[in-house]
């Protein structure tokens, strides 16, 4: 069985490894405040162009998610999010668990437009019982997304300057940044993004490493205390140091691209192979998740070797699958699927 | 000015300030457990023909549902409703606050059907990602619905069937229950409600008390303890008799379901002279609360006299208001409107 | 039977149903914004000299409290209190609810000195691990205290400034205010009250009002959105105008302040009989709860006519209980008891 | 420098690194569900004679504490400890954030009592206001407590037993459970403790794993849809199978055991060493930690060379440390420590 239901089906990269095994004896202080943490901090704010910012290390992405949303938020405030944002979808229910409502807006491609956060603030505003409503605080997105589109310059440089007009802080959720910032079509860079929203992750544990988000708060208002948030949510690792390790070496020297690069590779020859089969595609994503439609015959026939996430039944015959590249995903492995489709 | 905007604009019935009056200087015991409390709670029960029953009086709507919705759902599990449900639009986050997600489905007339519930549990069940996604616990419904609709014996029994095969609690938010119960097209008895639901509140506050909602536990499960959430969320009362009082004095009698049909009859009457006058109605309401879309010529003319809620704009010339009555309303007052609506 | 347990049996000061009946069949709007509560509020502000402070009407004691604990702080800020404190021992985790520990400090007859809040603010900044350690946020004191003891200009002015010096709130629970203010060695008054903390309560439901706390916010850093908190937290009331009225009765010919007097002087005229009669009492207090020591065999005496609060078991054969007066406690009531204590 | 600060200063012991390589490029599902987990669950329920426990892996401890003690309480229910306790002080209130109250008993090195906590629920249920206090749901302990002391068949049996009368659970955080169960004066098994609470932890952070640490969950009534709690706490790790593997090795030929063995036999040469310096110890520590009082003159030589935790000052020229071993302390590094105490 191959398996390209996931980007996390893996340990980590080999490099990731080496490293622990390198400094794995050596006697440093806990919970995030020892050396390696502190230098892969400072290279990341580098790439980020962001030297006022803060860097935290998480180990997981609803950890991540649910840490900074409650920090952020005041207690009636909530935060507003594609209908396919992970926060509504897949945490059961962490958000609400920290007291504080996701305001779901319809997503068109699992994106939020500008024009979407303003017309939310203003129908709150002018709510006569506004009082009575959860209050807009926070703009919560993810790039790429669930569905594996990505937001452009354009696109978040409008959404970033509707939340500033709004009052509202905006958040982004990279648990797979590097499949956005390796995709053909992208127009995104680190520090761009830095400049455009209050906080966002850089996600590890689906491009390669163990585990591991890097939290990145460029709004000064969000930065205090924000270890305090961490260990009150249970996220403080004792051996915080595991996670400075690995993102020094995922930065070190562009790691962390190059990972993302190979999946979204890899991504695009399984989807011209599929369009050459004649495959249709519900959302038009150019990074590591595709969503084929496929027969239910050929779904079953692919099924016998390969390992899909099922997404949803399209109609009688047909449905939707996820089909996942990462970082470890072999070259060969894409040929062997790839002529497996052309002989469909 | 004559306000039609809603059903809590007076103070109390009169009957209700009297026995405030009469018994005002009585020494009882604090916090709902004294005789007046027990008294009215036996006469609840008694009506409901539910001996086995628990009956607690809260002071408000938002308090009796967040403190029900708390003491029933585990952490992981939310509240299903109809996406008008007050819990999702209008209590500014209360259920949230107290770590539940609230689930809204597309309501139709502001009510959900048993297919729904049976559909979203069947969906959480077969999701392969089932642990990380909200689990149903609870069917929150209102009657009358905040768009003055009702449940009939057929609909509430379904919903309270399918509730029974998924293993939900079915609540039933009885803010305005006394319109509902004398609705013209009603079925509903306060019997017949008790047995096919887990809990359910009687509301006073629209009914003409000063305040109160009774909550009514049917479910011997749902029981255990409810005082201890009740003084855990803010929401115990210190001279509690003054709760028993008022609901005493609304079923010592049958004042209750009096109060509930002059409302509903005076907006019966508001409702054919609109009709007449060629109104259309969004919602198909026989309560108190009527839903007409006015020409803004027509509204702006109303309006001098008679203050309406300002509900939504149609389109660019018409608007949906809410029109209430209440136990309260003036039959000369509706004398009035319909001869200002007949000649409008 | 005559009870002397507590200072909430009786209903609510004459005037007070006098108003609510005069005032029943206006229309108002709801939520606490209506005329009656902007009046009410003035009136108070007027009273503390403090025309910039917020003036909130909340149904109850408890909910007071948590609402704005849960206002002022945030998340991984706790609350420092005495150890008798309300919030600490008689809430059932109301304040632990919306996330909060409460830390408890040791009281010396129920109140807390600025030299302990100095002490554990310097402990946890010194403490290396103090990122691990919920940080004070707020000190609870209430005046009086739990047991009837008040705090003085010289106390309350030491504490507030050493509130402000370590970055705290001062939040002062009044829900007996009015029987602090009348002692006869108090020195505090509302405007002193107001200038020396940053929110504080003036409560109503032990001072005879049917129920109902006056948050007065005099920190504008805690005002901002205070509404949406109170909603979030179930504590609006609909009729809000109730409220309203009943501190309108209070304040507007100094109601309020003989009401305190009448009770102290009938709880001074008890303690100097019970001093007579040889007992001992645990606390020294001026206001309106006094608690003797008593013999089994005198309490059993005195237990067949009055009703008092059993406190604690002392030895083995003394107890001490809880005298309260009120602003309903009878003359006659108190001379007959008298008269018992001096035939024991 | 040599740290004897804390007994997570390394990373892992070689043979978890050895299994992370050899197991590195394998897909597996995630989220704990992969044969890894499976296997080292079946393994230690094997250890505990436990078949019918339920084992979960999370990643650290204060996770652990807040999940289980969130999953098993109803929402007006607190938990008991000793005030030494973890979860009472070093975790920035992650039960409160939970909504739940700490309720701490005043602890006998570290430890609490059966007669204390039949004492604690005796005075709940016996006081008057029983419902506005919150009710004890669970006790909370750990072994080896915070201060290095460990219960015995004894007193856990007696604790135990005290639990099932009053109707609590009984949890018992391992966190550093392998220096407990290798100490000299130990005489407790895990059969022994799965057999005497109702849930416990096994701690591999402390004890040579990278993180991680395993939930037994024996009692039945708790083991439903824990997963749900894991991931609603932000708890569920992507690549699960890291825990897995871990425990494996850990548990697979009694390695745990092994190096708590070693890490005591360590302490126990220092503790010896600083007897014979005519030391004082506060606390009669047989496992990792030890906690002697050293003059400042002493400390300060001592501190040129090696690091311990500084504990708190016992009077103008004395202060108490901590001294910790561990699983990765080096025979030659104590040998050095002891070498220092002799001359000092």
């Amino acid at each position: 069985m191959i398996f390209f239901n996931c980007d996390y089906n893996e340990g980590a990269h080999e490099r990731i490894l080496q490293r622990l095994m390198e400094t794995n004896m050596e006697q440093t202080v806990g919970y995030g405040e020892d050396a390696y943490c502190q230098k892969a901090a400072e290279l990341i704010l580098q790439e980020c162009q962001a030297p006022e910012a803060d860097v935290h290390f998480l180990v997981g992405g609803t950890q991540a998610n649910l840490t900074v949303i409650a920090a952020a938020l005041r207690p009636y405030e909530g935060v507003l999010t594609a209908d396919t944002g992970h926060i509504n979808c897949h945490e059961t229910g962490a958000v609400e668990a920290t007291g504080h409502k996701v305001l779901a807006l319809p997503g068109r491609n699992g994106k939020i437009r500008a024009e979407q956060v303003r017309e939310a603030v203003r129908s709150h505003r002018e709510d006569p019982s506004f009082e009575h409503i959860v209050k807009p605080g926070m703009v919560y997105i993810s790039n790429p997304t669930e569905i594996g589109t990505i937001y452009h310059k354009g696109s978040l440089g409008k959404l970033y300057e509707a939340c500033k007009e709004c009052g509202l802080y905006l958040y982004i959720d990279g648990a797979r940044l590097g499949y956005g910032l390796a995709a053909r079509d992208n127009d995104l860079d680190l520090p761009f993004i830095a400049r455009h929203c209050d906080v966002f992750t850089i996600g590890g544990t689906k491009m390669g490493t163990l585990f591991g988000e890097a939290v990145v708060i460029t709004n000064p208002e969000l930065q205090k205390d924000f270890r305090y948030m961490i260990k009150r949510q249970g996220g403080m690792l004792a051996k915080g140091r595991l996670l400075g390790i690995q993102f020094l070496a995922m930065f070190e020297d562009g790691l962390y691209y190059r990972l993302g690069e190979h999946a979204d590779e890899q991504a695009m020859r399984i989807k011209h192979a599929l369009i050459e089969a004649g495959c249709n595609f519900s959302f038009s994503s150019s990074t590591n998740q595709q969503f084929p439609v496929l027969s239910d015959a050929k779904l079953k026939k692919l099924s016998e070797i390969y390992a899909f996430s099922y997404w949803e039944r399209v109609d009688e015959h047909y449905s939707m699958v996820r089909i996942c590249t990462s970082w470890a995903t072999k070259t060969e492995d894409v040929d062997a699927l790839i002529r497996d489709i052309q002989n469909l």
